[in-house]
């Protein structure tokens, strides 16, 4: 029940724009046989992660596909600067429901502008009929993994740059409601070119303690530290840096939107005290927004006063 | 449009199965973090191949989700046994239209069974709602890759163990045709459990130029051998192992499903002259059917008459 149709549709559209080995990335054979053969860096941990985008689920099924290729890519390569890991190679398993000549080209140049950028090699991958969906796995390698599991009680939370710029567009992504054109470009960035904070995540790598990238809303991705390092945190809602976007909206639902809202890929993570002041003279774009506790569970106060929300974010089931 | 509801069912389905970390097998950290860090051994060069399952495409929809689980990896393994690679871990990103308690604990089981059997471990995974697929990501390390590319004009061409057994099993599976308890259990076995050639593909990684698994057919697999050395091939048809399964249809449609039939991942590979005595005295089940070729294209005969086939194998499109 499978067979030959895969290998032109991946020799044509995808092995053409990616060459078959990078020597100096690593990769002794790319696309084209049964494995990719991969040499990884001496000394180093490998870092993965795997990821799956589904029409209509994750992006609108009649999204430009070159913007498809593009979140797809990036939403994974977060996952690597989420463990302070450099992009090594990926591989990519796409189901299409036809073989659309079009599609796949527009998805392919998006696919390779986007691996360019990140100087990420395509390796391997498989093509298969089906409702669209898009899996991509990523590897890296790190030298200093930031990991969840390791904050401790009266550590620094701190969140990179600023949350809610993909909550908020997402409405005008979907189509839903309008927006001026200089509104429907910058959602348009910020929903389908996030940026994977390597830089910050580099910068941060010798001084965090634990750090994830937020994917599913602030709330819900600090409670993964939270519960992975057993502990609780405080948070001041009014120190939440929120993105420009979201301040076209009321003051309420744009704090709502920064601290719930998914799909930002910024950082989240925590520091020991005794590395605040030499984080500090780094100038990053980060900004500290609470407190590690012993106490279980998160409790946000907002002007002084408990906030809470019913929903910390988006449920798959 | 992400969330954590995939957090809980990861953790609740697989992370109870799959201990977190396994540092003999060079596993640092397994599911639940943004990457598995992992530390790949020492001087071997990683082979990595990655597949999707679409339901209704790869496996009926309805299928046992245990025996959907067994032909999903193993067919996954059957490709780093055709480079002559050992497993070592594995990814699972699963789609699911609804979180369904015992379907999952059934794929579960039979996941976590076959990884056992082939001493592979799972260390990462994401679940996504949608239309059921299943794409996995096996990596493993080798010594002695078996790449395609590798074969010579003259070299003989050899198939591991006898073909036919999964296409004939085929309408059985589907439902199509009825049969015999014991033809279902044995057809059950060859479609679902299919074995990949780890222990023939070790014996004859010394000696063989050139090696892939049969997935789509052996016409069509031996093609991409041929395609990828630059050369061609001739097949004595009369010399192809039919699998016990398929020796209940007439001679003629036996011997089509043998040579076009997909999914019985036995290994079609190339040995030099030289190299045949040694390989001869390993006294292993494969069975020597032709020769490559310059002339481009492959040429079959049977009873010393040629044979031709409309169609090589199934197109995915």
């Amino acid at each position: 029940m499978s067979g030959p149709g895969e290998f032109e549709l991946i020799r044509d559209f995808f092995a053409a724009r990616f060459q078959g080995s990078a020597p100096e990335a690593g990769v002794v054979l790319g696309i084209g046989d049964d494995c990719a053969l991969l040499t990884p860096p001496a000394g180093k941990t490998l870092a993965t992660s795997v990821d799956t985008l589904v029409a209509g689920v994750h992006f609108p099924a009649t999204a430009d596909p070159y913007r498809i290729a593009s979140r797809a890519l990036r939403v994974n390569l977060s996952d690597l600067a989420a463990m302070n890991a450099q992009p090594l190679w990926f591989t990519l398993a796409l189901t299409l429901p036809e073989s659309n000549a079009d599609w796949l080209a527009g998805f392919a140049e998006g696919l390779a502008d986007t691996a360019k950028r990140f100087d990420v090699q395509l390796v391997g991958g498989d093509t298969t009929k089906g409702p669209l969906a898009i899996t991509i796995q990523v590897t890296g390698a790190c030298d200093r993994p930031l990991r969840r599991d390791g904050a401790s009680a009266g550590d620094s939370v701190f969140v990179s740059n600023r949350l809610g710029a993909a909550a908020a567009a997402l409405p005008i992504v979907l189509g839903e409601v309008g927006g001026s054109e200089i509104q429907r470009q910058q959602m348009d960035a910020s929903y389908y070119f996030p940026e994977p904070q390597f830089t910050v995540a580099s910068a941060i790598g010798g001084y965090a303690s634990a750090a994830l990238d937020i994917s599913d809303g602030l709330l819900a991705d600090l409670a993964h530290i939270c519960e992975a390092s057993g502990l609780g945190a405080e948070l001041d809602l009014n120190q939440v840096p929120v993105a420009e976007l979201a301040q076209t909206m009321s003051g309420d639902q744009a704090r709502t939107v920064a601290v719930t809202g998914g799909d930002d890929y910024q950082l989240c993570f925590t520091v020991p005290q005794q590395h605040l002041p030499a984080l500090n003279v780094l100038n990053l774009p980060i900004t500290c927004i609470g407190t590690m506790t012993r106490e279980r569970g998160i409790r946000c106060t907002l002007d002084g006063e408990p906030w809470t929300h019913a929903q910390p974010g988006y449920r798959h089931f």
